[in-house]
């Protein structure tokens, strides 16, 4: 007997067919016995629909008005499932977030959750009642709805998992794992059985959209098992594998991933914009007072390299911020003119970052050294690089990308024999 | 200043731009100075969409997550219009059942309203900021939502007003006031500035279908004034007439009514079917069984006559039903033939109930006598009589419908001048 977290997206229960096809899955680990928490998002279309009424009611809304009205999509997807779970004879019911309660902060529309007492929760889930719990939302301090931000309800779902302190939290979506690269990209790409939280938040914050950052970080500190599953496979055939674990991708602690590879998977992010600025004054304080101001504008910094100034007077200075922010940031820079100053600002928006991630390399010299000389070997130039403990980025230009990805998948030994 | 509830229906909430209208309606009452809540319905159709998935999800459905299901529609459109009053720079906010709390009993889909705090409404009006209700739900003792029934936001605005103390309780329609009979029928129909709850009650319940019958007899046993106004009105140009009141029907406490007419209103229903059981033994306890029977089937009986028998030993039972009813209500006395001795049953379906209703009876005679005689003159055979204080029903061939109501709206001096 475990006691599981089962998550559904809005494709997932996108009309009461598709329902019908959870309630399937769901009745499958009850049936085998589990204690079952399910997490539903909206049906597919709904929150989207939502939000357009929202914001044709009024432009610039208040969140706690937006957040009454976008919650109910969840709260329509959790009554739903609860009801075609009890025809089909599993003894179920809906939990909205201030039924639990789920609690969360202030900040409307993008709250984050701050506690939730399991113990209502807990008591049904040992009278083999499956809770079916809205996503998504939670109730604030001063007792209204409160909406997690755009795709909450992984966090939902880990955060539930924490707080019945379930074995595993079961993500379904519409792929079948994490993979060690985009597949679409490299074809033998190869999907990872585990992978570690803080692989997976390098993966996950560089653009292998599988989960939501946040419900990764929560996943870490809460030492929440996550399982990335097929939502498309037929309920009755699934089988554990060999392993233990059904067909997916275990996030995990990496003390769980008994033969580490240095390096588990290749990333990339195109969403990425390289801002230059020439002939800076090469003295102390001239790059905190150029990034304290895109700080204060909410300019998300990624990338930054100084090169070190050959006649000693004046220096480069560049940086790499979304490609969304890119024109905020160059303004930022030249209404800046007058007490900074520099001969000139260059920009590039076609690139891409590149990124190697595994926690081996903490523990494996040189895994740097040859991802460097094979982009040099294709002639690929690297305009940036940035590093950490378990990942090596490297800002190309974007029509190298595939190339960049695929040789790095070699080089590392990532390819599917 | 005054304290003013403001009920809108589903039609006048059906988009942004609808929304929009009756965010003006309520603009125009804070403008004057008064305290405003508003209970709103769900966007058109939105309940009616909700209602097919719960049936979708499970024909038996559980009423808890059918009620989580079908209340989304009121939190939507309540979040919706705070959101466009505060556009419009009036201060508002929406309130779940949960919120409040309004509390019903365990019956859900059809609950009661058992309690409301308005305590803390009643603090933010103070505020001058509008309050915006869901309408048609509340919370149940098990902490879940439970809905009021189809047409319950009548009585959620009632009940608000009660627990706020408001001076009145507006509910707006898409007719400016109730009739002294269908105007489709009588063209010289005229609107009455004020009708008793009494008379509301038998107009209402006898088919003139501009309220729920619920909330006229919450409204009569809290003493809510409650006026049916239109929401079609040009919100900038309402003004209030020379009784002091907009334009409207006022429904209020008789006390209220200075010049009381002897009868208020003719109302039909053709919704009746008549039941005759031919030949029934003329002993005591033989209606009780037909009646108790009919009872735990969960028939209401309407109309009952029973001849005094010509020779003794047997009799003639006559009774309506709901038009509904009828084929149910046929087999439960044909299904006790072998206890209950009678000849034969006959059943009449086009039929029509025509009522006159008024106060004034109580205390005026011959108001009977004047209808039974004017239907008469024109050849009108009455099948069913029944009468309480304050109306008098007849039964009559459904094909006799508008002669019947023209002609008795005509005798008692209801025609517009």
């Amino acid at each position: 007997m475990a006691r599981l977290v089962m998550k559904f997206g809005g494709t997932s229960v996108a009309d009461i067919d598709r329902i019908r096809n959870v309630a399937r899955h769901v009745k499958r680990e009850v049936d085998a016995g589990h204690q079952v928490a399910v997490v539903v998002s909206a049906m597919a279309g709904e929150t989207n629909k939502l939000v357009a009424l929202a914001r044709e009611a009024s432009p610039l809304h208040d969140a706690r008005e937006y957040d009454a009205v976008v919650a109910s999509g969840e709260q329509v997807s959790s009554g739903l499932l609860a009801l075609v779970l009890q025809a089909m004879g599993v003894d179920a019911r809906s939990w909205q977030g201030w039924q639990i309660p789920i609690r969360t902060d202030e900040a409307h529309s993008v709250a984050r959750i701050v506690d939730i007492d399991g113990a209502r929760l807990i008591e049904r889930l040992e009278q083999n009642q499956v809770a079916v719990v809205a996503g998504f939302q939670g109730i604030s301090p001063d007792n209204r709805i409160a909406t997690l931000g755009r795709g909450g309800s992984d966090t939902s779902a880990v955060a539930i998992a924490a707080a019945i302190d379930a074995d595993r939290c079961d993500i379904y979506t519409d792929v079948d794992g994490v993979y060690t690269t985009d597949p679409r990209i490299v074809a033998r790409a190869r999907r990872l059985e585990k992978v570690s939280f803080e692989e997976m938040l390098e993966m996950a914050s560089l653009g292998a959209k599988v989960l939501q950052v946040r419900s990764v970080e929560l996943a870490m500190v809460k030492g929440v098992r996550v399982m990335v599953r097929s939502s498309f496979e037929d309920p009755a055939s699934v089988r554990d594998g060999a392993n233990g674990l059904p067909h997916g991708t275990l996030i995990c602690d990496e003390d769980e991933i008994v033969e580490q590879q240095v390096v588990t998977g290749i990333a990339y992010s195109k969403e990425e914009a390289q801002i230059s600025i020439r002939g800076v004054a090469d003295k102390p304080g001239v790059a905190a007072d150029v990034f304290v101001r895109l700080a204060d504008a909410h300019i998300n910094v990624d990338m930054i390299v100084q090169n070190v100034s050959p006649d000693g007077s004046t220096t480069d200075i560049t940086f790499t911020v979304p490609d969304a922010s890119y024109d905020q940031a160059k303004q930022v820079i030249e209404s800046a003119r007058n007490t900074l100053t520099y001969t000139e600002i260059e920009g590039v928006r076609d690139v891409v970052k590149v990124s190697v991630v595994g926690v081996g390399m903490r523990s494996h010299a040189g895994v740097a050294a040859r991802a460097f000389q094979a982009l040099a070997d294709r002639n690929i130039n690297i305009l940036a690089i940035s590093t950490s403990e378990i990942k090596i980025s490297v800002l190309i230009d974007q029509a190298y990308t595939e190339l960049a990805v695929r040789t790095l998948h070699s080089v590392y030994g990532l390819d599917k024999q």
